[in-house]
């Protein structure tokens, strides 16, 4: 399963500075990072000349995929918001890191942005899963704190927690929007065996990738 | 698999004012309909304030999505352009027909508007998988023909010849980025199979829905 670290931090404390500076030092490393940002404030507006896909969407359509050549954007009725896991299986397969911005909730490892000048305690709680701040001040953390500077540092930290297995994971599982964990034995059982129902029955890294949908009840 | 339909046609014949109609008579039926449209010119825009994926994605980020609520919008480095039916696999499950505009290329059926007013023949040959004209004057073509009107009788259509089966499939398989066809025997076999896999030994269309992906070489 692709790693997810999830940038958080107050207002301004410098989120996206951070992230940029981590992904051009991860990137200068050879790594192939991804991220997602969630937006929470009104919709999404996409600036297309005719904006075609807004009359589809008026006239009823549930869901409606505008794509050109790298990008694509959906416009969906979901029953309940998209779950992470559920964003980075779609839409970022492939890569080997993916940090997001502003995933507060959700049990994914977090890296806190703290400022001094902003005079606040740190968001996350023991409960949260920090696992390093980032700050220009000395806090008393029971995780590694990094200066706003040390970017080469957090990227060393990051590569040995979290990229240490050099061979990506074969196969993700996702479950009613939810990844399930499966260990190593038991993804390559799922991967050959996925082959093999598929009719590919070559080596377990052999073939080209195999996605599968099994639709749920009233699907 | 979701059936696929392009409405194809000149400019300016009155595609995407056909596929407004063709979507509400459709949705008026109760049909879950979903489209897709190719953005050929320029790349897609998203105003979002801040612009903070756009940060990301200069800072060397091989895949970024920014997502809300109802909407997800990613750009990212594809080593080749998606395919229709990987689009309709990742972002619009759960329609039950997909329409699309300008995609002439590609073995999908094919509806194609033509206006006397314009004065040019078909866009599709004999190899394009026409399966039925929309004109406002008499043509002489092997398919079905309706006015710009007739959108209940071309609905009608639709729904007679790729929505007959009440019952959607119950897997979609990709490999390569491709639909692997598998008939309805093969696809209730592998359900069976990933849901005794993933621990979810519950009937065929009893569960949550299942979604694996098996990385190829080199991911």
């Amino acid at each position: 399963m692709t790693p997810v670290i999830s940038v958080v931090g107050r207002s301004n404390s410098g989120k996206t500075t951070l992230l940029e500076k981590l992904i051009r030092e991860l990137t200068a490393r050879g790594r192939r990072v991804g991220t997602v940002k969630h937006h929470y404030h009104g919709p999404v507006e996409v600036d297309v000349p005719g904006k075609d896909s807004w009359r589809h969407r008026r006239a009823g359509a549930v869901a409606v995929a505008l794509c050109s050549r790298e990008a694509f954007f959906v416009v969906r009725d979901e029953p309940e918001e998209l779950h992470l896991e559920a964003i980075v299986h779609r839409a970022l397969a492939g890569v080997e890191l993916v940090l997001t911005e502003g995933f507060k909730s959700g049990g994914m490892p977090k890296i806190e942005v703290n400022r001094a000048a902003q005079g606040v305690p740190l968001l996350c709680g023991a409960d949260d899963q920090l696992v390093a701040v980032v700050a220009d001040h000395a806090l008393e953390v029971p995780v590694p704190r990094f200066g706003l500077e040390e970017v080469a540092g957090l990227a060393d930290f990051i590569e040995r927690e979290f990229l240490q297995t050099s061979v990506p994971a074969p196969v993700e599982v996702l479950v009613g929007g939810r990844r399930l964990a499966l260990d190593a034995d038991a993804q390559e059982i799922l991967a050959r065996v996925v082959r093999s129902l598929v009719g590919d029955p070559t080596n377990l890294r052999g073939g080209p990738p195999i996605e599968i949908r099994v639709e749920g009840r009233g699907a």
